[in-house]
């Protein structure tokens, strides 16, 4: 018995015309929220319960922050929402002629169909990598991570040969991007100020951090003096960054880099990039690089009543003639945007084109640190992170969430601990823990 | 490779005499604490990297708390001990006359050895219960048990039958001690106050809850009244309680119990008793009802310098000729108790005998209801359940813990709201969540 036999995407008939919204990310949530009032069927599909905030992953990987913090409950968001339905199921096809998309528990017809479910670790294709190295782009990833690091030291105390001890407590990040120099810092905060009160008998000079990137700079997508800022509190942090430098191969000990390198290390944590949730069945010319190619109203390339919105959207505009950034605040207005553009046609009235308001972006290095860019200009260090921090709890969902995640980080700060060391998954090598993704 | 390979369980040798303690929970984490500054070098072997409080474990299970809250890691705890040595490894064998313990990862002579491992859950040899039921001794059984009740309420949106629909939300509770009656009542809460807003495609009339003991009376270990009005409080929460019934068999669809009631469910929690964690290589007479019989002083039956305390010790004195209680204030006096008596023993000290001072004892019942039986009284209702509060959070570990475990209960109680509904372990119906218990 498959655990899907018996199960039926059931929604009750209605005079309204239904809305359906593949994913509760952050374009998802906004979509839905704007939506909100007015005279539709919302029909939200996920294939978890929650909505992650993706952003502070990296702090619940190194023991900063449980997984409640920075995620909340899909039903719990919109419990005071008539004509609101949530579904847990994983969206398999689209069959556009027919207005309709199919999940393993059963078909659904739409009126309108929202494709808003983001984007997925980027392997390019490497085997190896995705069977061997950890990703951070879900929370039962960030738990796995946790767990094998805590498991890690464990072992280290446990192991005689030197060079094993080496191998275990290495850490090799690979792409400078946000995720990847936020989990680098964290990393250096942890070797600094949190690992070696608890671990006496281990030596923490023999734990290396290494960030390799394949260009030639952090943080390709802020401002090079953001990129110069990072790494140097990188360095700080003792994380020893490898530019213009890519992993040629991975046996789940030692890491090949193309400068020849090689470094032991049984974690390997795998930021180097993102591609779109591609769903079967839209046109092949919908497609581009991984991602659907949408106009300015994000309405998909050759289909009427179909959107996407988010990561997954690639809108080309003058400014962004490769796309919109893949980024938070991008998914947050288009699914803004989209909600009031679909409720002016509803009207008659025009729709209005996207164009993304950049407030700027920001990255956290450790404690005390991190870069913000402004349109204007770029500031760094302790204002900087006073800065990510607020804005940070105050993108996150709901109060209580951004009580709890207040608590925590003050109690982090001024004690140099973390609360959350404990190890609750036995991790196992395999790809289940990756939730069905696949290559 | 196994996992275990290349580990070895190393610890510096000295002149100094070694104790070695089985165990962090209660009793272990007080004699740990309690020989601090003194003479001996102390190494604790748990299985686990945390200390588990295990009297709030329910409200993991029921969302209500996450795991940190509730748990400390074990390192920590004794991060400023020097002469303190925390391995992570699980004890195979005892060898008593070569004063030494086997673990999966080396054999460890020790002086002095104290046993306190604790107790599991007890199935009374039955394998479909070991295999279908959830129990609540550990963590990683608490989320299980969350993320299958959420689980649940996911498929009955998406089931068409009404026979399927009440198996989904029908729970079933064996066992009417404290753990059996708290979780009924923290289920009660969720359905009358959490559910219903999260689902509101669910009828919560068709979801019931039972608990069945075998016994006449609810809350065996408490006084008659308090039993009498954990009962009354179960009923206020539409817990249909069943006493002097077992369940004859079950299949992981429908219960059968011994007055021929068949309840169709797919949650069936068991927490009907427990029995001690026995170690090989005891000998036969020292051990009687599945627990290792000490004498006044926690010394094992015929074992010079091999001590039992907590859960696992059978210590049989006037007031309690079949036992102490198996309940967390008896093994953190047993704990401390023998930290003392082993110091006074160094010094040639007499040592003194252990009584028990039971200081009343306690169980919450839902929201706003408890039953505390004090030395000479009992109380039961509201003002019981600040006290049951009030001792716990006192009693939890470390001021972080306290502090998280309070905003928790402040937020759940103002808000009838739960923050923890995350599915973040996919369930699967097997043996190895059970964390190599075997029945």
């Amino acid at each position: 018995m498959t655990p899907f036999e018996n199960l039926h995407l059931d929604i009750p008939a209605t005079d309204k015309k239904r809305i359906i919204i593949i994913g509760g990310g952050f374009a998802g949530i906004q979509i839905a929220k704007g939506l909100k009032g007015n005279d539709y069927q919302v029909v939200m599909l996920d294939r978890n319960n929650y909505h992650t905030f993706q952003p502070l992953l990296y702090q619940v990987a190194t023991a900063g922050l449980e997984p409640d913090s920075i995620a909340g409950a899909l039903r719990q968001l919109f419990n005071d929402y008539p004509g609101f339905y949530f579904r847990m199921a994983k969206v398999t096809q689209i069959h556009p002629q027919e207005q309709k998309i199919s999940t393993l528990i059963g078909d659904l017809k739409y009126d309108t169909l929202i494709i808003a479910n983001g984007s997925k670790t980027n392997y390019f294709g490497n085997q190896d990598m995705f069977n061997l190295t950890f990703p951070l782009k879900q929370i039962p990833q960030a738990l796995n991570l946790r767990s094998h690091m805590l498991q890690n030291f464990e072992q280290t105390v446990l192991t005689r040969e030197e060079d094993e001890k080496d191998r275990l407590t290495n850490f090799v990040v690979v792409g400078g991007g946000p995720t990847g120099v936020e989990v680098s810092g964290a990393l250096g905060e942890l070797k600094k100020h949190v690992l070696p009160k608890d671990y006496p008998d281990i030596d923490f000079s023999i734990m290396d951090l290494h960030l390799v990137d394949a260009g030639p700079r952090l943080l390709a997508g802020m401002s090079e003096k953001a990129g110069a800022k990072a790494l140097e509190y990188l360095k700080g942090f003792d994380v020893n960054v490898k530019l213009n430098t890519v992993v040629k191969s991975y046996d789940g000990r030692d890491v090949v880099l193309s400068d020849g390198t090689v470094i032991p290390a049984k974690t390997v944590i795998w930021a180097a990039g993102v591609k779109g949730n591609i769903i079967d069945g839209l046109p092949e010319g919908a497609i581009e690089r991984g991602r659907i190619l949408v106009d300015d109203f994000n309405q998909v390339k050759g289909l009427k009543n179909v959107y996407a919105i988010g990561d997954i959207a690639l809108m080309k505009t003058e400014n962004y003639p490769n796309g919109q950034p893949m980024v938070a605040p991008v998914a947050i207005q288009q699914g803004q945007q989209l909600a009031k553009n679909l409720i002016r046609a509803s009207k008659g009235q025009e729709q209005k084109i996207f164009k993304y308001r950049d407030k700027g972006s920001m990255a956290t290095v450790g404690r005390n640190r991190a870069v913000v860019d402004m349109p204007k200009f770029t500031i760094g260090g302790f204002f900087a992170w006073l800065i990510w921090m607020f804005v940070h709890l105050l993108s996150i969902v709901g109060f209580r969430n951004k009580l709890v995640v207040f608590s925590n980080w003050v109690w982090n700060y001024f004690t140099y601990d973390r609360g959350t060391r404990l190890i609750i998954r036995t991790f196992v090598r395999n790809k289940s823990y990756k939730q069905g993704e696949t290559l």
